[in-house]
């Protein structure tokens, strides 16, 4: 049995990319028999940049009414909002008490956050990585998919847990390692660059019909004239199409782009016929879980019911060790 | 009503230099009718300098012993160890989110331990401040009494409670007021220096008899022949005596030394029996708690409870504004 550690970020409503790239996958992997994954919302971190507190109660909700619409099996696996397990915040607090200054100057990511900003950062973003590590001891994950940017966050990871052993003689945490999954997908946006909330050329797959069909609608084209041969490797609706279609599906596609007479207004509702069938179930699932918020807020609670025995062990062991029980 | 708070250092056994020059001053202005006075052992901060678990707990213990062999009245007071109440970390982690990290960098006690230090120093020292601005922010203190080096983390956390108000648009955190007070008694220690465990010059009014008359023994002094007189003015013996005895004992040990034929061995031995008579009551209770950990555990997790219902309403408050509710 691997346990397996994901940190899910809450900074806007998942989107078709998200869902593909990310949530899709995490719940097959989770769905392994010898797996048992712990899925977190990181609502905390997500602190360091967004501050309004309506923003973040939405963005909670939709991001778990996404995972719960997409079959994530809750009583196999582990899901809870990072903010309601005090053990965090607390653990990051130790950690940070044997994470050296200069390994957190050196990560890429604050340095590349910093260069952006125009004035100065928060301090939430420096201390991000003891956080993360956190996160991870927490919970004695051995398995972190990451994407490459995240790879330098689980060294730091594993060098402040190997501190920690190191000080105390003895294998307290154990030491994660990052899954970096080079063929995870890129999903284009709706003007072919990769999908993304901040470039806003995002689908949100829940939108009601009349507004879904609307973005569909705006997915960049050619200028071909309906009558000419189309390329279908280089049109961004039947990207999309494909990502979702069966081969068969691909194939006749693929057939009509070629042969002319076929506009990208139809392959284009073809599309959103495909994405509303496809996700027929997940979309009623979400509404419901949207529209009954005691009933996501039971799932999560449950959750952390769950994360705070398991949390609570390992800071037993820690609190032991610094002579704080 | 003022709420006036004081952190409790826990780096080491209070000696008598801590006792009179901070724990009996705070113990009579928790006395006073208008005040309520919190007080919790700093044992999270204390991390960031000692590592050895069983140093730790020992230390804990020692600093409680002595607090409440001194008097404290826990009834009307709240006394408290800080590891012990989960909102210290959460808070100091959202308030982390609203510190520039230029704040910490420009402390001064940040830089100084940084210049002092052989290696990189950890980043428990540089986030400290936004931990302690969280100790004083969860009770509403208004009050803080600290020495002058102190000010300027004072001033933060006014700092960092204004920019989270002035975000929410709401007095969430109420602004502390440094108390400094220039009478504080520095406490010469039995080398004339100021009297500091990191010198090594202190005494420890706790020990046995016989290893407590060894330290007084040691108390420097000149080498004035007996039959002489001697200037009580320049004697650390005689200063020592003159910080616990009666106007008249005072009087007369003056007398006893400017007559001549007074040794400085008899006055070191006067101070001693002074001192067991002083502090008789303060012996015996400081022994009772150090040998019924349970009687000293039970005094610790009822101020806890009370410290908890406290931190509990503010981190609520918190909570709501942030939208982790």
């Amino acid at each position: 049995m691997s346990r397996i550690l994901t940190g899910i970020q809450s900074s806007g409503r998942p989107h078709l990319g998200n869902i593909l790239g990310a949530i899709k996958p995490a719940i097959e992997l989770s769905k392994q028999a010898d797996n048992e994954s712990f899925l977190f919302i990181a609502d905390l971190h997500s602190l360091t940049t967004i501050k309004d507190g309506p923003t973040r109660r939405e963005f909670t909700r939709a991001v778990a009414a996404t995972w719960l619409a997409f079959g994530l099996d809750t009583q196999k696996n582990t899901f809870w909002r990072q903010s309601r397990v005090a053990e965090h915040t607390e653990l990051a607090w130790h950690l940070s008490c044997f994470t050296p200054i200069p390994m957190l100057n050196n990560a890429t990511s604050f340095k590349e956050k910093s260069e952006r900003s125009s004035g100065p950062v928060n301090t939430g973003l420096f201390v991000y990585p003891v956080l993360q590590a956190a996160d991870i001891l927490l919970y004695d994950a051995e398995i972190i998919p990451v994407g490459k940017d995240q790879r330098q966050h689980i060294e730091m990871t594993r060098d402040i847990a190997s501190a920690f052993n190191r000080q105390y003689e003895e294998d307290v945490f154990v030491l994660p390692e990052a899954r970096i999954d080079d063929r995870l997908m890129t999903i284009p946006g709706i003007d072919g660059a990769k999908m993304s909330k901040s470039y806003n050329n995002y689908i949100d797959i829940f939108l009601p019909e009349n507004e879904l069909w609307k973005v569909i609608k705006k997915i960049k084209s050619d200028s071909t004239p309906l009558e000419e041969p189309k390329n279908p490797d280089t049109d961004i609706t039947f990207q999309l199409y494909s990502l979702l279609a069966s081969n068969e599906q691909v194939q006749e596609m693929r057939r009509l782009y070629e042969g002319g007479n076929y506009g990208y207004g139809t392959a284009k509702k073809a599309f959103y016929e495909l994405l509303l069938a496809q996700f027929a179930t997940e979309r009623e699932r979400y509404t419901y879980y949207m529209t009954n918020p005691n009933a996501l807020e039971a799932e999560l609670q449950a959750g952390e019911a769950k994360a705070r025995i398991i949390a609570g062990r390992t800071i037993a062991r820690v609190r032991e060790k610094l002579g704080f029980n």
